[in-house]
């Protein structure tokens, strides 16, 4: 049967009103997703990423277990939703304020505090995210540890620019770069347990360290 | 009524044979203690002290959940055991070694060399059981925390001593000691988590950091 005239703006109209209910159901979901992940960020820099589950988001965030599971279905799928929110967090606490800083020494400098801000306020309750997390995930192939791995690399990447950048401005030497980076990473990552251990001279160490390694640039 | 004269020695061997049973069985208890401890150690390695459960110990041991619940009754005291086994094979392996080497920089080197092979070889299937356990219960007050501190102290102890006596023998500043011992302390366990992560240049960047450190030594 031929439709009239009218029947194809109303058919338009009805597709349009599922579309766009579709678009706001998945902007609901979007937005759940955003918060229970982020939620999952905090308790896994407390409990490690093992230590989440459906039951305890939804006990914690007073939703229903179904609903997170309908949003993330599998375990896995929460943990990696959980260190995607974790790298963005991360990026927009330490490496966003500090895109204005000049490149190279300068930017190493406020890097590290940022670093140490981040631990030290903590921005997650259990401090560094990945310094609770890598150790566990570490001797564990798969994909959790491989997207933690590849944030590692990122952060390393953003230190190892700055001192490239540095090298450049003949602040540094080119051989000890890798060094440099490996150096940093460590202390931090020492301050960080250390901080939450009580030892609050360790963020003191860890400027002395950045300033043994940038000395050149006096 | 008063035993006759017969009586005492009987009684007295009884006795004696009750207490040699009791020891028996003390001692028993010990082996099957350090066992299962050892076994946990090895667990907790690789998913931290919170992956153990009387439960996973029986099955991977063969033996009766019952039989370890009686032994260890809780899980913190099971945790508890856990990390002092661990600290017993870690002194035998790292620090035991090296008591002939003569103290100061040459210790320092040899207790640097016998800490990378225990993360290495490596002793523990998870690499170092502290870069394990120490990020997980740094955020948590109690027992397992106060044990895993006290080790680190003693490991941080050990290390500070070695260099007080570098210091005297004019090898080392008396005032860079406590910021010589956080940055090995640091690279060590940064070069754990590297290791485990597939990176082997890691040993080669904490000989440099070292050989910088004593670097007076020459």
């Amino acid at each position: 049967m031929p439709v009239s005239g009218r029947d194809a703006p109303d058919h338009d109209t009805a597709r349009a009103g599922t579309a766009q209910s579709g678009d706001r159901r998945r902007e609901r979901g979007t937005r759940s997703r955003r918060i229970i992940s982020r939620h999952a960020v905090d308790i896994a820099s407390l409990d490690g990423l093992d230590g989440l589950s459906f039951g305890r988001l939804a006990d914690d965030l007073d939703i229903s277990k179904a609903g997170i599971q309908t949003l993330f279905r599998t375990k896995e799928a929460l943990q990696l939703a959980t260190v995607e929110a974790a790298g963005e967090a991360f990026a927009e606490a330490v490496v966003a304020p500090v895109r204005s800083v000049p490149e190279g020494a300068p930017r190493i400098r406020a890097l590290v505090e940022q670093w140490i801000a981040y631990a030290a306020q903590p921005l997650f309750p259990g401090g560094c995210f990945w310094g609770a997390n890598l150790p566990e995930f570490d001797s564990r192939p798969g994909p959790v540890r491989d997207a933690l791995q590849r944030q590692r690399d990122v952060w390393l990447g953003t230190l190892t620019r700055q001192f490239e950048r540095a090298a450049a401005d003949r602040r540094f030497d080119d051989d000890e770069i890798d060094l440099a980076v490996f150096q940093i990473d460590a202390v931090l990552n020492a301050a960080n347990i250390a901080l939450r251990l009580g030892d609050s001279e360790s963020t003191r160490k860890v400027h002395r360290v950045v300033d043994g390694l940038l000395k050149s640039e006096s």
